[in-house]
């Protein structure tokens, strides 16, 4: 069987169908395994009670897990792939464990993009408007014992154990095109050091290649609002195993979406407020730093800042400041508003109307938690996401960066559908070059949840022994 | 030659294909020609000094068309199609007059969708901000010499010239699948009163099936926001001729964009203002009607209100009201705000923000026009974009009606390319079923404009003799 692609979804196929005594082969572009999996935070979204929830003293079901992500990840999302995925978590958490990785039983509460400590569990905005009318908040991010970034620690243990399993990998190969015979998919045309290689797959193909911001092409043709961004990925997220797919009749879902990470300091936002270019704020700012990002970018074209006081960027720990600190500075909200070049009265009546709600405790308009709300005091403070992160000779970035969520139409054990919904025979795929989870929306966790959850699946259905807890849904798939 | 479709891009082929020598047989689904052009506003968008446009006193130039599409229709839009639909509108506007389509040489001048009257040229939002910027603003509607809408008059017309040069019809028939032998495609299976048939094209296939937003399951996969709104449509856009395509290898672009009809009356929306439910503006409200509309829509949910007063009210003469009354009035904002319910004291500090820049004659947040600009007076109004259009006892809609703009890729000839973008032989498009003219963003009359300009290209290239003014693209393009 063969693997495309070293990321967390190809390492988790290769692991399950290694298991299952699949003769296994992983192919991988690069030197060595990782992809974007190694280069990412680590988290994993998790939860309907799992044994690191259970030790934080959180009660989680997957129902309530579900109800989440139905509405974070939405509009319209895959209900059956929500479903499955909130109904195999618990066991998808043990599974995660078991290959090795650690997890420390202690919560991170503060918003943030990636914790500056071990703790293995934070909240991923399911407290923030407008989840706690859905579901019972409790946290379900969970992250691998690692300070900061944590996917490598992920990536290789991964490695470990599809290694240990048996599969191999050939690196420094890159698949070029699938083989087809008849109407079944066979092999793949590689490129090793420049020389084409045809690799037989005697039971299918499993394409685990990642997502397409790197082909700014594919980006003009699907997501044009992602173009000129910086790129979260490991350089060959070039679309090119959805591509191959749809040369053979793959059918493709949600290619416009996108997450957008900007680059701002949660902890000052969420402590102050996040205005666009006419000093309006335009979401509740304690929310999941991506869903900000999400609007700023597709709402506001970016065009934003952050404005908060001294008494809030005081509150925000060192460690969580990331070195920023603020671009402007001003004794009243009418001189920061002119120094940032805001219409003149629109932040004032922005931060009068603000501060008005917020002596009573409340934000009626985008409802921020009471925990972040009180009225912001001179002096001010403003700081522009295109400058953060950047050194001071440094030119201004676009504030943002992103990767794609649409790919493949896959159905729970990752065959590749084509145009009228049926399997393709012999291909499969995992992560992010398929459509997952998510639609439009995004929360931190959920790819490397769906990439090692699916990716799972797909390794155990190619090799053809599905794994049980999917009995219900194999049996009503087609053969591949 | 086959065409699939008897739309304005299926008229303009069949004429094309049928003067220069083909036979023409010309598959439409209902029982006449029309499709949704019939029942459009009629409106073609045409510039770069036409006849009407000089007749009318204006000067314009394809190059300043081309610089206001370019930003109209983006971000990132096909600029290969905006140059040579430039560069050939002058013709283009002759070729139409020439079929027997009448244009009235007087403008229109006020926001609207659709005129009242017989003007034959229009403003569609070329003078409001960001565009003068960019392009001297000239009018470039150009309408047909009817009151109201004038779609059934063009297609008249087409139908009438296609049926002369020879083209025949055949109503009632499905096309379902393509028939490629080799790798060209040579023909189409068709269903006709439920009975299958299989008709052989000689030279080639030229699809105008119009657009998706008939199938909410292809509006799920791909533009997932359009789903549960009013469809503009003849009922028969179900993107069969997409799919059609995309199983013989086609590509998609920009599958996830939409043009919004938002159901509120123009006039009143530039003479007060267009608030989200936090009572913000967000647009310059005297831009063209589907801008805000994918504003409202993309960037806020729907989740809006037109605010003015009596007098601005009044002033929208009685034929451009559609019959709208205020939905809410109120002798204060204050009272207005809590009727409408947007949170206390959002909608007074917008208003008074609006008045303070308004009396100055400025709007520094949006750039409205000096021509709508004012301050509001007591007493004061409100309309609910999901109530208006409806009867009394209806229940609310959901304030917009849609269309796709994505689908096939196509080269200026028609050629329906590939993945590897190289052309499909014996497949040609045109239409709502390609992505043309528009990425993301929309202005009316491009859609008849991009459907009979480039089906004429298509039907002109699939019937081997490509128009004598596309000799530079198509000596470039491989034959098919």
């Amino acid at each position: 069987m063969l693997v495309v692609g070293f990321g967390c979804a190809g390492g988790s196929a290769a692991y399950e169908a290694a298991t299952s005594g699949a003769d296994v082969l992983v192919l991988e572009r690069a030197s060595g395994p990782g992809g974007a999996s190694a280069l990412s935070g680590g988290e994993v979204y998790l939860g309907g009670g799992t044994a690191l929830q259970e030790a934080c003293g959180f009660t989680d079901t997957p129902e309530q897990m579900k109800a989440f992500l139905m509405e974070a990840l939405g509009p319209d999302c895959d209900e059956a792939k929500v479903t499955a995925y909130c109904e195999g978590s618990v066991e998808h958490y043990d599974w995660l464990v078991a290959r090795g990785i650690p997890f420390t039983a202690s919560v991170w509460d503060a918003p943030t993009w990636v914790p500056p400590t071990e703790d293995g569990l934070m909240w991923l905005g399911e407290a923030a408007y407008p989840f706690p009318d859905r579901a019972v908040p409790v946290p379900r991010g969970h992250r691998p014992t690692v300070k900061d970034f944590g996917g490598w620690l992920l990536m290789d243990k991964l490695k470990e154990a599809a290694t240990a399993a048996g599969a191999r990998t050939q690196t420094d190969t890159v698949a070029e095109r699938l083989i087809v015979d008849g109407d079944r998919v066979v092999g793949v045309v590689a490129r090793q050091f420049g020389e084409p290689v045809t690799i037989r797959a005697r039971k299918a193909v499993v394409l685990t290649t990642g997502g397409f911001v790197d082909d700014d092409e594919m980006l003009r043709q699907h997501a044009p609002q992602l173009v000129g961004h910086e790129k979260v990925s490991c350089g060959g997220e070039d679309g090119s195993g959805i591509r191959m797919a749809q040369a053979v009749g793959a059918a493709v879902r949600h290619m416009s979406a996108g997450q957008v990470a900007i680059t701002l300091i949660p902890g000052m936002a969420a402590r102050g407020m996040v205005v666009n270019g006419q000093g309006q704020r335009f979401i509740n700012e304690d929310c999941y730093p991506g869903r900000i990002g999400q609007a700023a970018l597709f709402r506001q074209g970016l065009d934003c800042w952050v404005v908060l006081d001294e008494k809030g960027y005081e509150e925000v720990p060192e460690n969580e400041r990331w070195g920023v600190r603020p671009h402007f500075v001003a004794g009243t909200v009418e001189e920061l508003e002119a120094e940032i070049g805001i219409p003149t009265g629109a932040l004032q009546k922005t931060v009068e109307l603000y501060n008005a709600h917020a002596a009573n405790g409340e934000d009626p308009l985008f409802h921020k938690r009471t925990r972040f709300l009180r009225p912001l005091e001179a002096p001010y403070a403003a700081i522009d996401p295109k400058r953060c992160f950047r050194g001071p000779t440094d030119p201004p970035g676009s504030g943002a960066a992103v990767f794609t969520l649409g790919g493949l139409q896959t159905d729970l054990d990752g065959h590749v559908l084509d145009l009228d919904g049926r399997p393709i025979p012999g291909l499969y795929a995992a992560g992010r070059s398929t459509s997952g989870l998510a639609s439009w929306g995004y929360v931190s966790g959920t790819s490397l949840g769906d990439g090692t959850y699916f990716g799972r699946r797909a390794g155990r259905a190619a090799a053809g022994s599905p794994i049980e807890w999917d009995a219900r849904s194999s049996s009503a798939a087609p053969g591949a």
